[in-house]
């Protein structure tokens, strides 16, 4: 009996996995979500996502599409998030835990839900009883745009259930992914979304004049607060310099286009908080991660003078360069 | 009664420390020697390196101009060494042991002696009897160029006397370097060396056409293998995420001006070495390292596929393709 994978969401990186999904050589049948009925009706007829990567070609005979999320819920096994974090709540608002109830949830979703508070895995475990080991997290580091190029990239799948991130990723290994398996669920997923914060910090700097020197010390520096932080909410074996973390971190980082990094260089520029996401016609990842991580900061009592400092300058309205001054003194 | 020092060199990274030095406010004599006398002519007249850096204003009222290396390091108490590695053995020619001794030997090469295939701390210390606790290996990460536009940069300072690290330290210090003292002398030196070649194995890659997912995991891995090879070179505790290695490593893989990488490029774009070479006028330093490292690894039974992969491709005329393809399946 095949797999019956469910895709909800249809941005640049469902559309990625989408591919992945149907190049795969795995038997399976794909369930996809696609939110704007316009955008299925071209999908349907010209093969081609309208909207995000539209050079990459939908394969509809390995593909059924859908109109309604709870559908491809109702009808899959295994269910891949991958909806931007602030639009995850409304494409799950007819979903009930009997729903979802056996299944293994994956999340390929970097941030926080924002209304909670919480990174994905932590908010499917608790809002649908999910237990832990049937969620799946999808870490990078993985460009959209180099997917649809099949230029060699690498996913790490983690799971508490290590069976259970091995089963996923049989269904993406292709010519131009190798699979990486691991059973840290909640230091990749924390990882991904530290990782939005750091880029936007590398942001922050460039708009105010720093150089690549600089970066590059900002980066090892990062690369060991996020050790710090991931050891410290859940303290177990882990290699921080593995790609799922450090190579998240650069390829997001040291990336021209990454959004938090377009949006901190802004704010390092002079433009406020509002200018800068008026300007951009959207809220990156990093804004919202940056102040759900300063709560558990304070509650673990943690001393994170990168995070720290981002979060001053978006939400505490601290001059960018004051900020950035003082956290260029703590830096090694 | 002031400090005297020397700086043997007069390319970019030479003009750039002589820069920090005569902006740094602490009392001292700085003796410097051009190897080209029309450059040394030019510099007098004109207080600008003709050949490098020449936006650096050279500040002649604080600077003593040599022709003789000799000289400079006879009437000098720490002598700063910053010539290409290639060129060293040959600015050191008429120097012998009397002449270094009780000084402090301050390498800022990131290369290998070509002729006896050592790091230039073992080669001071073998050829001159320097002791290793009178070496001091600077690291960076440090575009020369950066140093000239005043951008906050951040230098260690290595010794097996720390000490001696921190006095040279405290004469670069200024409102745009900051200065960090490490005791790990041959960590930061091998891991200068070592990253020419992973940026070199960068360079290639990049010109085999794989994009930004596949060399953040290539640095992801290159950080660790380069943790393992000076962990078994010589062990002490040492956190490999400091900016010495990992920001070295960043600044020099992610340039698009390095050298290595670029070599490595034109090789992974189908150039041999020996039209590369031709090609660029010079031998990248990566180049001479990795026969170096490969004399290393054999010796210690070392795994150390990124490096392996580079040996073969430049001295073995493995093809780069089936190369970086097996490299590709070991890589995590």
């Amino acid at each position: 009996m095949s797999a019956k994978i469910g895709v909800i969401g249809s941005g640049s990186w469902a559309t990625a996995m989408i591919k992945m999904l149907s190049d795969n050589q795995q038997d399976k049948q794909i369930n996809w979500w696609v939110r704007r009925q316009e955008d299925l009706e071209y999908i349907s007829q010209y093969h081609h996502n309208p909207s995000y990567l539209s050079a990459v070609e939908v394969k509809l005979d390995k593909i059924a599409l859908f109109l309604d999320a709870k559908d491809v819920i109702q009808q899959s096994d295994i269910i891949i998030l991958n909806t931007p974090a602030a639009y995850l709540e409304d494409a799950l608002s007819e979903v009930n835990e009997i729903d979802l109830k056996d299944k293994i949830i994956v999340t390929a979703i970097k941030g926080i839900v924002p209304s909670i508070r919480m990174i994905v895995g932590e908010f499917i475990n608790q809002q649908f009883q999910v237990p832990l080991a049937d969620i799946v997290v999808v870490g990078g580091p993985c460009h959209a745009e180099e997917v649809s190029l099949e230029k060699l990239s690498y996913l790490t799948f983690a799971s508490k259930n290590a069976a259970n991130a091995a089963v996923v990723a049989q269904f993406f290994q292709t010519h131009y992914i190798n699979t990486i398996v691991s059973n840290d669920l909640l230091g990749v997923e924390y990882g991904a979304v530290l990782k939005n914060i750091y880029a936007l910090a590398c942001g922050i700097c460039h708009g105010l004049g720093y150089g690549d020197n600089f970066q590059a010390v900002l980066i090892s520096n990062a690369i060991r607060e996020m050790e710090y932080f991931v050891d410290a909410i859940d303290p177990q074996t882990r290699e921080i310099n593995h790609s799922a973390y450090l190579g998240d971190l650069l390829v997001t980082s040291y990336s021209q286009f990454s959004r938090n990094r377009t949006f901190g260089n802004m704010i390092g520029k002079g433009y406020s908080v509002k200018s800068a996401q008026l300007e951009m016609n959207m809220v990156a990842e990093g804004y919202l991660a940056s102040e759900c991580i300063q709560d558990i900061i304070h509650k673990h009592h943690l001393d994170m003078p990168i995070c720290n400092t981002v979060y001053n300058i978006l939400y505490k309205n601290q001059p960018a360069t004051h900020a950035v001054k003082a956290l260029s003194e703590k830096l090694s």
